[in-house]
């Protein structure tokens, strides 16, 4: 991908609403906007400096007005693209975007393709390639914790942690470069027990950013949690309620089967996946088996697991011992792993007295929390536990969080050649091959970044981002 | 409703773009803005000039960075609303824009009601009511007609006529006053037969407008084209045949009824609304009945009426003459009116001769193309006819076009005020009331632009603009 300095022109919002905004970039950005722009005052574009706005009427080829709008203008390089730039906020039909767009095409400028203004910004050098996935994370954050994590990405935290492994790498791989220069003398610059130290550090901070993907991943995506127990012991009526919570920030996502339904619900800035599962319960059903077989499927993949409980199945007797020993046994049969984390649910705890359920709640090990789904009582508990889980996982993890699969790649690739390099320390290998597996965890780092960079990588990237950014 | 300086905020685009606006405006604007905003360079938002623009970051309230933004400022009274302003750049999440006016409004803003922005833009005498309504119809226009209209009016090309007539009518009134004040010496300042002859002309203005409400209607709404013929005549081909001519432009409005589809299509910048109706025949089944009568019902409203026949009925027989004047008959039935255009399509034409369509053609009158829906034949001859129609009724029309119910009232007023002062001239009203009848025409003109205003007016003109402008 070569730094091309045509001048790109593309609608940067949806329109539909009261303004939309036409971005324009390039070598020829101001020219074309000589001829399609017309300012009210009498000075010219073209002397304007950068950072200014511009009241005007942007014309057709035969001078006809196509909208009044206004025009900021960013010259190179204080612009995001690093080029001449202007943006030009118009009236939000997407008719009168258009024509603004056909004119500057008109007048030189070419539509441009998904990605491409952030792709100039990599290609100047104003941002690098975590940075400008970051750009693309912010756009997609819907909460708290995955704007913060953009934020930090797209603010160069990452890279500059990167920075620092490949410096000190780097720096590993010069010193084991000089001793060949002296091959005949023998000498060892680069201490070997030093050396050893370094690597180890640098491995077991590249294995705390890929465990971080865990998490990265859990918070983009949402931190899956499943809602399971016997039927009808109220998991929907427990869903309802949990969306009812916070209807704006809810979003629905059909389920891929009709008997498991996943919702997506923020609470305290952080999303969940909450997965509602078919009812779990001894059958020769084999449709219901199947049901069945994906709860334990939707089960083993969840970070959460809500265990709904019907109190009112034991109102009429009373031996919490025997209530308590048959939930112990539901619970081992679920095969909860240690990753995970169990939040039992006294369901309809109003059908049983308050005797009952505390007794019940002494009993058994772990959070449990006595709800009713159908009046709401209890269900702020849950919404906290739920909250103190993504809090305990996000202080588990260090500043940089690794949200990105092709960073985690990248980041597994290093470490595995790092390691292949301590093994061949170990062995004894020549400085010269030594060197040269360190080169490899230096190439994999800078993949992240893009010191290392393929038109394959950058295309993958920037596919991904909308038109107009 | 009194001019409010409370600062208000508001996001101007839709959210899921590249960027987002987020616009604030108001006595505070600066001053919140200095609380929320840090500039990347050393200089102080408070000494910036207006149409400038300044890269740097929005902070909550802790000091945590929301966004990398653009901001750029807008000082009274050089702005959209005529108060001090900013516009906001930011990333194009829903998250992020709505952080942004929360932070804004934790400082001291307050969320902007529809049309808030606009409404202060007429207040501050920035624009006319019938601009502030141009601005709508320009975010809501969508072909080059709607688009042209709503930039004349909101241009003030409208305002600028009714001024004219206004102006006028003000100096008859006030010569009219002027006799009063010498009513003992029976001057008579305004000669009666130059007076009635300004007040005919300005009734003739006032006609052209009302009149022209007819097409401002058609062209906003869509020129109405209803296409009708017998059962399996091709009517639903022509119509997906027409839509596929430039499927980007075409847009789906479920019919309310089974057999009556209507679809937008756009022919030369002009929109049209094109009906498929239900087949005509003589029927006994009671529901194909009702299809039909709704048929007719179509029929009547269309501006267009495309008639479509099926050639291959006539293969078998060569008489273009009886072919001819049953077309002749049925016509007849349909009653198109003077107001309406009649266009017949000799559908499937290639199942008969040349000779036989040819013939036929000269046989009938009024504007007859020869088509084959399923091959597409002809189609573009129905496109240019349809566009010559829309060429046509915009040529009648003067340069001003009426496109909104609430003008065409205020219009309908004026002139019926307007028929009563000649009256009252005819029948030797005193001077005085002769002044309050034309004083009752100023009034009703003056609503449309707004120098004449009630809250109950500016509520319901702004509540149907989106939020943001």
């Amino acid at each position: 991908m070569t730094h091309q300095t045509d001048t790109i022109v593309a609608c940067a919002t949806p329109t539909g609403g009261a303004i939309a905004v036409v971005r324009m970039s390039g070598a020829e950005a101001i020219s074309i906007t000589e001829q399609m722009f017309r300012p009210r005052g009498r000075h010219l574009i073209a002397d304007a400096e950068g950072y200014t706005a511009h009241y005007g009427e942007v014309i057709d080829a035969e001078g006809e007005v196509i909208d009044d709008v206004v025009l900021t203008l960013f010259r190179a390089p204080r612009s995001y693209t690093g080029e001449n730039s202007v943006e030009i906020s118009c009236h939000g039909s997407a008719y009168i975007a258009g024509r603004i767009i056909r004119r500057a095409i008109d007048c030189g400028a070419r539509a441009a393709t998904a990605g491409e203004f952030t792709t100039r910004a990599f290609l100047a050098g104003k941002i690098d390639l975590a940075q400008a996935e970051g750009v693309a994370d912010m756009i997609a954050s819907t909460d708290r914790a995955t704007h913060r994590l953009a934020l930090n990405q797209m603010r160069g935290g990452f890279s500059t942690e990167l920075r620092g492994l490949r410096d000190e790498l780097l720096r590993l791989s010069a010193l084991l470069e000089l001793e060949l220069d002296f091959a005949e003398e023998e000498v060892e610059f680069a201490d070997r027990t030093t050396l050893r130290d370094i690597m180890t550090t640098i491995d077991s901070h590249l294995e705390r950013l890929i465990d971080s993907f865990a998490l990265g991943n859990a918070l983009k995506e949402g931190i899956a949690t499943a809602i399971v127990g016997a039927p009808n012991a109220g998991k929907s009526t427990l869903l309802n309620r949990l969306l009812n919570e916070d209807r704006a920030m809810v979003s629905d996502i059909a389920g891929t089967t009709r008997d498991s339904i996943e919702e997506s619900i923020v609470i305290a800035g952080r999303r969940f996946r909450v997965i509602d599962t078919a009812g779990i319960r001894s059958t020769d059903d084999r449709l219901e088996q199947m049901g069945i077989d994906r709860t334990f499927s939707s089960l083993r993949r969840a970070t959460v697991v809500l265990l709904v409980y019907d109190c009112s199945k034991w109102s009429d007797h009373e031996d919490w011992h025997d209530a308590a020993e048959s939930v112990r046994s539901d619970i081992s049969k679920l095969q909860i792993s240690d990753d995970q984390t169990l939040i039992t649910l006294l369901n309809k705890c109003d059908c049983v007295s308050a005797e009952f359920v505390s007794a019940l709640r002494g009993e058994l090990s772990g959070e449990v929390v006595a709800i009713s789904a159908h009046t709401g009582e209890g269900i702020n508990q849950v919404m906290a536990a739920l909250s103190g889980i993504a809090e305990a996982m996000t202080a588990e993890a260090s500043d940089t969080v690794v949200t990105s699969a092709r960073h985690y790649e990248a980041l597994s690739n290093a470490r595995w050649a790092l390691g292949r390099a301590l093994e061949g320390m170990d062995s004894g290998l020549p400085s010269d091959l030594l060197s040269e597996e360190i080169r490899q965890v230096i190439y994999h780092l800078g993949t992240i970044t893009g010191e290392i960079t393929t038109d394959e990588i950058l295309g993958q990237i920037f596919s991904k981002f909308c038109i107009g950014k």
